[in-house]
């Protein structure tokens, strides 16, 4: 994770425009009207999971406080929100100074989570916390979408490694979080350059159809990659004919040849066929790479295959059929009045139109059972009940404007891990379902 | 559009790490052989439209370019791939100096495309052509995904203006992005202020339910909105309830507020009630603005509503259903040689498992009947016919490395509109279908 520090190309200097119009306008009339000051709590959770899903993944937390430390309004922000005529002056003054002061909790990155978990909670005056609404969603919402795919591909791979292939089917910069959610969910790699530039992520590449086309013959394609590349390079092999391809590739590169990638037609006949291929000419040793739009149903239909690593992109990126995640960002809790000691009420919308939320500062514990097991998500507005003391779900991650709690990102892909490994077995069946932990309110 | 310049807080000092690892190892291997020089061609294409769509929609174009203008290795990214080794010393040294010195030429942004459209031409050698395809693709994927849905729903709203609210539905950047492909296609307004920023998009806001949850009643909260912002502000009136909060809106505001947002419930009754209502209380100029999970088939089934605009947020920027295109980037044609007057071959990948495509570099023509009304997408690798030689639809984009065709987005988002007024009549169905031209190989 070395390089993570230089932050280029994907850093930008301040994160305060990913910002909705309305924020803006909302602060200058809570200024004027003498409410801004009002002590506040947001809560970001979601009213229900992607239809079928069993659990969700808690994704881009990271991201969210790298965001909160780099909201800033400098000179040529303030410019074109007084150009533009976005608010008044008094507010322009006040967004000049901006700086998150309050705390933030929240579910650690790579938890899972469920229909009404407290995912983030954030904490401060009414106007420093409104402001970063739009951001904190875009970033949840898109990253634990991308999570929650990774970690169901993950799961239907077994053990096989999964490679992050699919920058080019998404926006560039929505790419490298998704190689970063992917990371998190389960992925070993990704294809993104930019991806490993920035967050240290292992980089990966095999070839393309382009390559071969380039040479005059497959054969001088191959030649040309292995004389460069080595030996241990992965060959594509269904340019052309696939049978005299492997048989070619074996014969440039030997038994030593690392791996060959398949990338089109049936890919269990076809795995099927080039194991055994391989296997007679003695590259018994020669892993087989499968790519062309899988999902986690393809990956777990190849679990019979041959098959020694699978390379994902379009179904990855866009969540496989969920290319977003349904979180909201809601007030549920402010004071009476300004004053910091004035005591916090609970706030709901209350319609029969839907969309309520339930008001309140909450806690959230995960019940276990006598063997480990997750039983239950608990959420909470009163105090803790001693028994769930120990299995409170968030953390401090913001503390009086102070990012506590950054962490390498293995350790929130460790933490999916071993969280999913504790939920009841059918959390990772792919088949739809309920949320595989109820909800309980107390 | 005239801070589009100030480039921040979406510009990337470069767009060169928005590349598969593996562009790079052709790259390397290529050079090493003597293949690397080799005349190319590439071409984007699709080989089908997403299921049931009549036409899709090019977007993103002026931000290819601007990528491909910002393709630069830096020290830091030489740095990174050195310590990774992800390429030799040879090919770093050869990547210091990269600026793509070749042609492009593409169909113009707001154009439509069908299967096999050669959306995008490539040409220069392999090496300065390949290294693009990864960013190219996740451009016009992720932009031309978005503008097909605001397409559709920009015909579905009729006149009628659409706001672009997705920005916490999708990645930060991405959502910036979606903003200027929604103009594209016909969106009026976004609620990003990045996205006014950035490309000049009029930026709108609301109000939302916290800004009422803050105050003590409903009425304090649209007094002191109104006190701030304005009679003509728009007043969110589904916190509690709708009928009483549209009383109190009257009363505070007058006759002259602006208009009323309604979020949630059967919006097809409560507009039609709200209506009646603001009719009786004589604010009969008080526009009704309706959000809450559109997309063009609510848009549609609200026609006969008194709705003034419609907010769309989740179906927008995730595509409606189709968050990515199927675009590929395809090596078509190269020279026999490295031999600058060598000619160019044909080349394609020729295997039964699918994924096929057609040599050679095209051209592409619109062909119309005597009423000017498009009747199919005509494309060749051959000599243009006479009759056609005016509907060409690649226009020169770069030329030796310059930008030959930067143009404001507004010429797009007409363009747009133009182009699908000329398309067949059923091209604006929203029902599932064959795409409404087909595409003719010359």
């Amino acid at each position: 994770m070395e390089t993570a520090d230089l932050g280029l190309p994907v850093d930008v200097p301040s994160t305060a425009l990913f910002t909705d119009h309305y924020e803006l306008t909302m602060l200058q009339a809570a200024l004027e009207g003498g409410t801004a000051e009002r002590r506040s709590v947001f809560e970001v959770f979601t009213r229900r999971l992607p239809e079928g899903r069993r659990y969700g993944v808690v994704a881009g937390t990271g991201r969210v406080l790298d965001a909160v430390e780099n909201f800033r309004f400098d000179a040529g922000l303030l410019g074109f929100l007084r150009e533009r005529r976005v608010v008044d002056d008094a507010t322009l003054q006040w967004l000049a100074s901006y700086r998150f002061s309050g705390d933030i909790w929240g579910y650690p990155e790579g938890e899972v989570y469920f229909p009404g978990s407290p995912i983030l909670r954030v904490e401060g005056s009414f106007a420093e916390c409104v402001l970063l609404e739009t951001v904190i969603l875009s970033i949840l919402n898109h990253d634990s979408a991308v999570a929650a795919a990774a970690s169901r591909m993950s799961s239907a791979a077994g053990g096989r490694p999964l490679i992050e292939m699919g920058a080019r089917r998404t926006h560039e910069l929505a790419a490298v979080a998704a190689a970063r959610s992917a990371y998190v969910g389960g992925f070993e790699t990704t294809s993104d350059l930019a991806a490993g530039f920035r967050y240290g992520i292992p980089t990966v590449g095999t070839s393309a159809h382009a390559f071969t086309l380039l040479h005059d013959t497959e054969r001088d394609a191959f030649r040309a990659q292995v004389d460069s590349l080595g030996r241990d390079t992965t060959l594509l092999v269904d340019t052309y004919d696939v049978a005299e391809a492997v048989r070619v590739a074996v014969e440039i590169a030997g038994p030593e040849l690392g791996a060959v990638r398949i990338d089109s037609g049936d890919l269990l006949l076809v795995a099927h066929r080039v194991r055994q291929q391989l296997d007679r000419l003695g590259a018994t040793e020669t892993k087989i790479v499968v790519t062309s739009d899988l999902d986690e149903y393809a990956i777990a239909s190849l679990a019979a295959a041959p098959v020694d690593a699978y390379g994902v992109g379009t179904q990855l990126v866009t969540g496989s059929g969920h290319p977003t995640c349904s979180m909201v960002y809601k007030l549920v809790a402010r004071a009476e009045s300004a004053d910091p000691k004035a005591p916090l009420l609970p706030v709901a919308k209350k319609t029969t139109g839907g969309k309520t939320s339930v008001g309140g500062r909450k806690w959230a514990a995960r019940r276990v059972d006598e063997h480990g097991v997750a039983e239950a998500e608990v959420v909470g507005t009163g105090p803790v009940p001693p028994e769930l003391a120990d299995h409170q779900l968030l953390v401090q991650l913001v503390k009086a404007g102070q990012v506590v709690a950054r962490e390498p990102l293995d350790v929130a892909r460790d933490r999916h891990a071993a969280v999913r490994d504790r939920l009841p077995l059918s959390a990772t069946q792919l088949s739809r379902g309920e949320p595989v932990l109820p909800t309980e309110y107390l």
